[in-house]
């Protein structure tokens, strides 16, 4: 089958496609989403080698039980259930964990791939494949109002109106919260304002240290430095943002402002699914592009693109 | 007076004696600590020019009520009561603050200093001058259990054991959590192993990862990192630590990990003379030196030194 390989430099490749282990189906892959992850690896992030790709649509074409010949989406930890994160309620952070795509199991940048059954999670009817490919990255949207209470009084900013920062701003606006996203892409401002929500350029930011909350979706290490000057004296941050180290970092304002930061990850695939079908937030029109996997090394160099939001990897294309 | 003064260089120098404003009071300062802080802002932390000094104790000579001719502690945030944090509760953060000895007010490392009346805490009689000027370290101390509550099931461990690592290592100890100090100095290793608390060279850690709470007490950009790698997913990391930014540091374990980040500066005084006066916690033992002013830059170069722990200074010697 084919596959989009990372061994240090990126290829599509030939190779045989995966044998699903007992606890493993076997997925067709509709679509997949690259993700500022994946671009991130390709740069060294993880040390990574093998197939990417950890945002998809799949069909299981063998084994699952229930589940065979259903649409699905899959979380991406794939976790021992023994370690002693497991026995405390913490699968994702599980000791032995691999990660789909980004940490020692193949990703779904392939026309199969393989993943364990308990990882799945059936499309509801009315959610497309266009929608549900979004499933991954908006469960860590989600996973925001799991870690942090949002008052409707409080003032909260998204730092990054990327591909997360879009879906982050839609998850915490449910909350009624003071919102303002603040970004540098002017297309997805106006998407943002579009939808109601207030989103101002970055340039455009003045004063500071008045936000009871604010979520780094910048993938910058600059993000950081925003989030700590826009915060208030004990307010929060959440972040969200994975890249290699920048420039040194005064954190300083942390202690001395006191403020509480809250590192951010994978989020609860149920909440995300169930907000898709109740069309809560809007995501296929944040499809800018379609590649076909032959063509994958393109849709990564587009993906990187400003002009670009998501970008789609069309396997059976 | 005399006061020890940085303004670029540090020096003893002959000031008018401080006139105090309507709501302040003078003290004749009897004791004062020198403290990291110090240092940090003879090399540069927070463009200080004046005198410093911010653990003190004083006698009140001049207003004050009730307080005249009592020993008192000082809060050393000196705050307007009207702005949107003083309004809120949160007036350490008062946004027109100044701080005594640090930012914008004289310090106490001068014969006299003037402080607000309202930030002046009376000394309960059984606590010593020697163990009075502990005060204000020992309540940023404190202030971490108001930040976080530690269990007696938890796993703790406090990074450093110098001078501050010594007062928050007692402090979270009254919690009865499984509780390891590490730090450099062997001197100070022994005088906890001496107190019952488990403590531990940092050469000889080994695995990491499974700490319900690391303390940052350091004073150095390195300490961060040791927190990150000693702390379990999803635990927390309070910091404690103010220094200039050191080498770039990754920040992306506390994503992965999903730490919690707690920044922690000033504390509740009331707690910490409480604490003194009930003899829950040993401080004069911490004492190493004691220099009058008229020597206060070699308190300084004394305060630096690895075989000291905490240096006074005797402004009426």
């Amino acid at each position: 089958m084919r596959a989009l390989l990372f061994d240090g430099e990126l290829k599509v490749a030939d190779l045989p496609a995966p044998r699903p282990a007992r606890d493993e189906v076997l997925l067709r892959v509709e679509r997949a989403g690259v993700c500022a992850t994946d671009l991130e690896i390709t740069r060294g992030y993880m040390n990574f080698r093998g197939t990417l790709g950890h945002e998809f649509v799949g069909v299981v074409t063998e084994g699952g039980g229930e589940l065979a010949g259903r649409r699905v989406v899959a979380e991406i930890n794939c976790v021992c259930g023994k370690c002693d994160m497991c026995t405390r309620g913490l699968a994702p952070h599980c000791r032995r964990r691999t990660v789909i795509g980004i940490d020692g199991h193949p990703g779904a940048f392939a026309e199969y791939v393989a993943v364990p059954v308990r990882n799945c999670h059936p499309i509801p009817d009315g959610v497309s494949d266009d929608e549900a490919v979004f499933a991954e990255p908006l469960a860590a949207a989600f996973q925001i109002l799991r870690q942090v209470k949002i008052e409707p009084r409080d003032r909260a900013m998204v730092l990054g109106s990327g591909r997360l920062g879009l879906l982050v701003a839609q998850v915490v606006a449910r909350t009624g919260c003071r919102l303002c996203v603040v970004g540098r892409n002017p297309r997805t401002l106006e998407w943002l304002d579009r939808r109601g929500i207030t989103a101002m350029a970055a340039g455009d930011l003045r004063g500071g240290f008045d936000q009871d909350l604010a979520i780094d979706c910048t993938g910058a290490p600059e993000g950081l430095e925003l989030a700590m000057r826009m915060t208030r004296p004990r307010g929060t941050i959440v972040m969200k943002t994975t890249c290699r180290p920048g420039p040194p970092v005064d954190l300083a304002p942390l202690v001395v402002n006191e403020i509480t930061l809250v590192g951010s990850r994978c989020g609860p695939f149920p909440d995300a699914l169930a907000a898709l079908a109740r069309r809560e937030i809007e995501v296929a029109s944040l499809i800018t592009s379609r590649v076909p996997l032959s063509k994958g090394t393109e849709a990564l160099a587009l993906a990187a693109r400003p002009d670009q939001i998501k970008v789609l990897i069309l396997p059976q294309a």
